[in-house]
């Protein structure tokens, strides 16, 4: 990996200049382009070697491009917001949205690759990490984003002489840490682990570029022509997808038995019934959420069924034994003008409970694999990959100590036929029935047939649906709680 | 302003049971006309004595309307993002936006009330801090919000009983701490803190309402009362202005004469000398900001100017001496969605850098007083409260330590059409000249009119503003960073 990074590159000045004068104005224009069309974000990671210069040329892209579209992001330990929610929080929060660069100087390989370095992680976790990492940046370029990733290489020697050159001046000397040199005693160990992850990394959509750090001009001039060519690739390519790779979805089983044709809709509870077990479900639920042993968790509830499904009383039910300081309820509309310009779990991503708290989500990212779906606001290729993609968000929660709960509430189509009736009829309900139901009622079949998809695909050991039978609202109230019970209980 | 909170209101469960069915349909129904117009946010501060059920009433808003629409904040110690913001950022994050409804448990309030109780905050600081409350609410007022701020009221004896019974029980003994005992020994200071604080900050525009809370269907009732009455007098106003109560700006002085037209624009330097003083000036710069002092602080420059007058290379003049991981340059464009669904300061408070950071803002929150007046878009009453409330925004900010530069950069309109024409002829340079700058160009003395009033309402001494003589761009860089180091030595 390394190999034509140790050939001692160098640009003489007067080269330098000539070349430099070409390409900042190159670079501003292709910048002005991104901005101007604002149809893509531009992710550059700046990473390398102690002392290969990471922070320089983020500095010289700055002065050389418009400083307006660039955000930096210095990232070293998270706060404590940051640390009470998963670990890829901080870089989602940080994504520059269409149009925009954004440039990080620490990235989500800093913990893997420092880590195994170190002996904190072992060799089946970065396998693991490097491979989420991998689909990780694969979302984002399919989402559209340029991921320009840089690694500034510098040999054995080329570092020595690099932390013992600016040590030796008042003005730089402050740039090396006693951890820069400790890292430098681990020359080799940090060159076998770099290799691989950059390695196991390079993909088609999100390649490394490793350039040679030793001279200084080499170094600047290919961090810039890099940047260049990808923008100017990437413009190119325009809002068209980077490659259409997705096979259809599956046709309808045969027989036409699914999952939510075997649910037993006719399940209830008699009033009486429902009144005790609600009451001590709620009062379960409440003694959890105050378990001490629940701080170190948060509970994500997914709230998805068909319209009128009784969705809001479930909630509520749920609501009524937290305390109103430790939730959060998110209504799930359509996304806002900030919300676009960015990757669609970016939404969510920004309503994630802190440790000890709960987020309830009425209706959720699986819009993308319904409404989305059935309406045709996602592509093919979009929502087959959506699958994946929500099966590694999920996992990432799940992995952070979060205890994710996913319902889907059913009802039959002459069940929500009745309570589209009854909410017309009540003055305080009818707010709830739209245009928009009665279309969607007309493609039960297609939203059905979507539902199966999703639960076959996105329902995961960590993570699994839970099917509820609807037509009853109290059997439905008390399966919810329950199921949310049992979830917490299980980590606790 | 307890004397009617302490007479022992109370309301039977019989009658208690047949309002509450009415009051919540009516919430409920409130709520809805709330979101679906989206006009404005309904701010709901829930305060009161230790044991008063300030908890327990959220708990059963959430309850009573949708919890969907109600975001909930109890707030206690800061995180440590927070406190490295000035002491409102935490609360500014937390606005609702129009349509939705925020409860705030612990509010803007409590830190002067329980600072002065306590003697960590004197008589003078609380005496400004209210009246800064005062300024800041009517603010939101102004800006649409509804603002209901609830005082639950016990009496000394009540709150004694209330403590002991609620210690009394397992399941509710949790809740009473040993700093509620101590608040408790020092009722009648608290009582007295309050009764001015409650006083001082019951405006036309945010009233305060005073509810005895020793019975606790009495006190929910009233609540409930309160804030449907609230929200219905405020649907009612609808769009419409709480009160127009804007004087007119005054005219043109008789003799025109004014600030700008007083300036040297003739003003230059050689290429020689500025060579040498901005390398001196940006090695100055770079030294402040890597100043140990420099941590307890931040600093926010503000540019704004003629179109074309060079704020971009001012900017980036500064940029060049800091290091890239240490400020964000926020280029004010049109609000997204998001932010208009804000107050209009929300914006920047968002942006806002945290210590040891800049901020340079390319155009700001002037854009109110500028462009907005002049192309209408702000409406005479807005633009001429507008003054005040950025000398109020710009106050805490400066309290909190920033260092704050606000910088009008000033050309001739002969510069100014050369540089136009310049422009239109670079090929990378085309995207900086659009058709708005030649509309603005045709309303150059409205502009400048605006400038002046700007420059005399918001010139304060701790945030002055500097005009930059900028038809010789080299003077103008020098003045700035000259500008910007001052700013900067006169805090260290």
């Amino acid at each position: 990996m390394f190999e034509s990074a140790e050939l001692g590159h160098c640009v003489e000045k007067r080269e330098y200049d000539r070349e430099v004068a070409k390409l900042r104005a190159q670079l501003l224009d292709a910048q002005m382009h991104v901005v101007e069309r604002a149809e893509f974000p531009v992710i550059l990671l700046s990473s390398g070697s102690d002392g290969s210069g990471k922070g320089e040329i983020v500095n010289l892209l700055n002065e050389w491009m418009d400083p307006r579209h660039i955000q930096v992001h210095a990232l070293r330990d998270p706060t404590d917001e940051e640390r009470a929610h998963p670990f890829m929080y901080r870089f989602w929060r940080r994504l520059p949205p269409k149009g925009r660069t954004g440039v990080f100087l620490g990235s989500w390989y800093t913990a893997s690759i420092t880590g195994r370095v170190y002996g904190r992680v072992g060799g089946g976790e970065l396998t693991r990490t490097l491979a989420e990492i991998c689909r990780f940046e694969r979302m984002l370029a399919d989402e559209g984003a340029l991921i320009v990733k840089l690694w500034l290489h510098l040999s054995k020697k080329a570092q020595r002489h690099r932390l013992a050159k600016l040590e030796s001046k008042a003005a730089t000397a402050w740039r090396v840490t006693p951890q820069d040199w400790k890292d430098y005693r681990r020359y080799d160990r940090f060159r076998a682990v770099t290799e691989r992850a950059l390695r196991d990394t390079s993909t088609a959509e999100a390649p490394w570029t490793v350039i040679e750090a030793t001279d200084a001009r080499y170094r600047n001039l290919t961090v810039g022509r890099t940047l260049l060519d990808a923008m100017h690739k990437r413009l190119e390519r325009g809002k068209r997808p980077a490659v259409l790779r997705a096979a259809p979805p599956p046709g309808a089983p045969v027989d036409a038995r699914d999952v939510i044709e075997e649910l037993d809709l006719s399940l209830k509870l008699s009033e009486a019934k429902y009144d005790k077990k609600l009451h001590k479900l709620q009062a379960r639920l409440h003694a959890l959420a105050y378990d001490k042993r629940f701080c170190d968790h948060a509970c994500v509830m997914v709230f998805e069924g068909n319209d009128a499904a009784g969705k809001g009383g479930a909630v509520r039910r749920v609501t009524r034994a937290l305390d109103a300081r430790i939730y959060d309820v998110v209504p799930i509309a359509a996304p806002t003008e900030e919300e676009r310009a960015q990757p669609y779990l970016w939404r969510f991503w920004r309503h994630l409970p802190r440790r000890g708290r709960f987020t309830i989500f009425d209706r959720s990212w699986y819009g993308r694999v319904l409404v989305e779906r059935v309406e045709g606001f996602a592509a093919e290729p979009a929502f087959m990959r959506a699958y994946r993609e929500i099966v590694d968000f999920e996992e990432s929660l799940v992995r952070s100590g979060i205890v994710l709960v996913k319902l889907w509430l059913a009802i039959s189509p002459e069940e929500q036929l009745k309570r589209f009736h009854a909410r017309e009829k009540t003055p305080f309900k009818r707010f709830k029935i739209t245009a928009d139901d009665w279309r969607n009622r007309k493609k039960w079949d297609a939203y059905q047939r979507a539902v199966c998809d999703m639960v076959d695909r996105t329902s995961t050991e960590p993570a699994p649906w839970h099917l509820v039978e609807a037509n009853d609202k109290k059997w439905a109230r008390v399966k919810v709680l329950e199921t949310v019970c049992e979830a917490i209980e299980r980590v606790l």
